[in-house]
């Protein structure tokens, strides 16, 4: 059995950056930006009033100060003429600073009498005039890699890039074993449960930006299993779960052997989700994952949120671990790493009752999974551990 | 001028949650869970074993005690008779427990040799076997509102929920103004910009849950504008950004009262954003932000995000302020509620340089707004301030 830490450098080997695509700005948010972009042109292009009020000489601003209106500088429609000595021209937000103009009084400041205007107020030092370019120039960059967020598609409008380069989503395909799943709303036999780990899963590894292809159960027959592979051809990423131990065989196992599976390893040593393997068939990485439904999901935290991070070709890959105060004590550890399910509130963290690796309910009351390395001490309340926010 | 927290009750009055809708489980993950969904079926529906092994009579089990194999079950399907004195079924993990028994011997404490295993080991005194219904029973509800994780999903397929009632996602019309935007990809004239006001905002509120329907660019005319609003029907909310303040007059403030809008208020008491307006509209909510793009971003995390928390039907609407230490001093703030865009890093946060409500630079930088309180006196360093993670 090999470490939680052994396994994810393991898991990493099996997978490396996918390629690039365009994608269109308004679909581009959540995705990872493969590539460096550049602004195509300065923002704001020209210099540009910060107020509304009107454009002067700045060494003919003084309290009393009496100007002509000689036009109007609108966004969008700039004054034409040059501001000459005693001229002002309306300007708005936003809009260019005529000629001859380098400074902004703000309306405020002003009492406007038809075409004459007269500084009731006194000014102050601060132009009102944002220079070209002073947001961003042309040729700044965006750098890459990084997950576009609502400020960054922002930005990125204003630097007229309107196709994005972002990493292709990872395609992964999940395949639940087992005779006795039967899939949501449909009527279950006696012996039968609801096929619950594919939907989790999904849902999981969706919000992080992959495609999931959830593909039909397979039962646990040879055949069955062979064919959900041969279904899944074209995935970045393999995703079986359960099947690890059905009769007296190992049916996952088996049968990728035969499909001539690289095994990359078999057992970590973890609480829940001993039984992990994983490997490669051909150009395509393989994980199989426990069915238990609750080491299922914790193996999609600790193992396959980190490898999509990295198919998305992110720096910033592990599982971010954050510490709490204990609101009550734990007793101490066995040899495996533990991730308790548990509670995060405002004045602590505190471990589930029942961890049983069944349980859903807990798991759906949970909040983070609270770590335990192996052989942990008891821990008292008030003493800091780590815990991965789910 | 009114503050943050009265601007935020006035739109909260605008705006109530929507209407319910029936989803696929597979589509449930981040929407709104509306009412309470309750479990169809007891987990598990019948005592299963948690470990591959040997189902036996509790009372038979002891060191060397030896059994005869009589049958098998598996997961879907179970051993049809009843477990006999001295008699064991091999079991595997989560197979129904056959009649009779009420132990199951895991396999590495034992030894089999054909029909016969022995016990080899000191078996402990946990049956390992959960019972029917522990992990919950039919009727055990989920409440509504919560937004729906993973965690849920996996939960609510192995309840055998197939179809989610969620809260209908908020349609918001998103209108910006001005003669001198132009879209991305476009080519500006001299006097022009990029619009990117609606492509950021977009993105945050897609995020949040909702869908946003981009009306194009309205210019600079009653008529435009009046087009504008007339392309926005059916939308639960309005959002108009820029042309407060068009040439001489308040453009979308005028055409709106000519629409015969119920105007809630005009001002906020705020850095960046002072002239937001709001009101509704028949019976749509029509909030008009600032066009300096820093200015809209920011009214969109303060005002819009609640808004569609409260539409969605959630408890929790407000924005989740946090606090954190100053790694550099901050000079006293003016008459305004100020949101400072900062970065948090590990050590504390910091205000970015200039707080130019343009700058979508920084604004991309920033990962938090640092709240300010009209009148709050400098800061040094280390004191602790409130912020708004985005």
């Amino acid at each position: 059995m090999i470490t939680v830490e052994e396994a994810r450098a393991l898991l990493f080997d099996l997978v490396g950056p996918l390629p690039s695509e365009q994608v269109p700005l308004a679909q581009s948010a959540g995705r990872v930006l493969s590539h460096a972009v550049v602004a195509t042109r300065d923002q704001p292009p020209f210099a540009a009033s910060s107020m509304d009020g009107y454009a002067v000489k700045a060494d003919e601003v003084e309290l009393h100060a009496m100007f002509k209106v000689v036009g109007e500088s609108a966004a969008g429609r700039r004054f034409d003429g040059s501001v000459g000595p005693g001229q002002a021209v309306r300007i708005f937000t936003g809009a260019p600073v005529p000629d001859g103009a380098d400074f902004v009084v703000i309306q405020e400041d002003t009492d406007r009498r038809g075409d004459l205007i007269t500084i009731t107020d006194h000014p102050g030092p601060k132009t009102n005039i944002r220079p070209a370019g002073v947001d961003f120039m042309a040729g700044t960059p965006i750098t890459a890699p990084r997950l576009i967020r609502a400020e960054d598609v922002a930005l990125m409008a204003a630097m007229n890039i309107a196709w994005v380069p972002v990493s292709r989503k990872p395609v992964i395909a999940l395949i639940s074993t087992g005779d006795e799943l039967v899939m949501p709303g449909e009527e279950p036999g006696p012996d039968q449960i609801i096929a619950s780990n594919t939907f989790g899963l999904r849902a999981l590894l969706e919000g992080l930006g992959a495609v999931v292809r959830v593909l039909p159960i397979a039962r646990d027959t040879v055949s069955s299993l062979e064919t959900a592979f041969d279904l899944a051809r074209g995935a970045d990423l393999i995703v079986t779960i359960g099947g690890a131990s059905v009769g007296d065989y190992d049916l996952v196992s088996d049968v990728s052997q035969g499909l001539a599976m690289d095994r990359s390893f078999y057992k970590i040593r973890m609480r829940p989700g001993k039984p992990l393997m994983a490997g490669r068939m051909g150009d395509t990485a393989m994980v199989g994952l426990p069915g238990n439904p609750v080491s299922a999901m914790v193996c999609g935290y600790l193992f396959l949120a980190p490898m999509v991070r990295r198919m998305l070709g992110l720096e910033m890959v592990l599982p971010p671990f954050h510490s709490a105060r204990l609101t009550e004590p734990l007793t101490e550890n066995g040899p495996r790493e533990h991730y308790m399910r548990a509670v995060l509130g405002e004045t602590g963290i505190q471990a589930c009752a029942d961890q049983d690796s069944s349980l859903l309910s807990v798991l759906a009351q949970a909040n983070a999974l609270l770590v335990r390395p192996p052989n942990d001490p008891a821990r008292k309340t008030g003493e800091t551990v780590q815990y991965l926010p789910i």
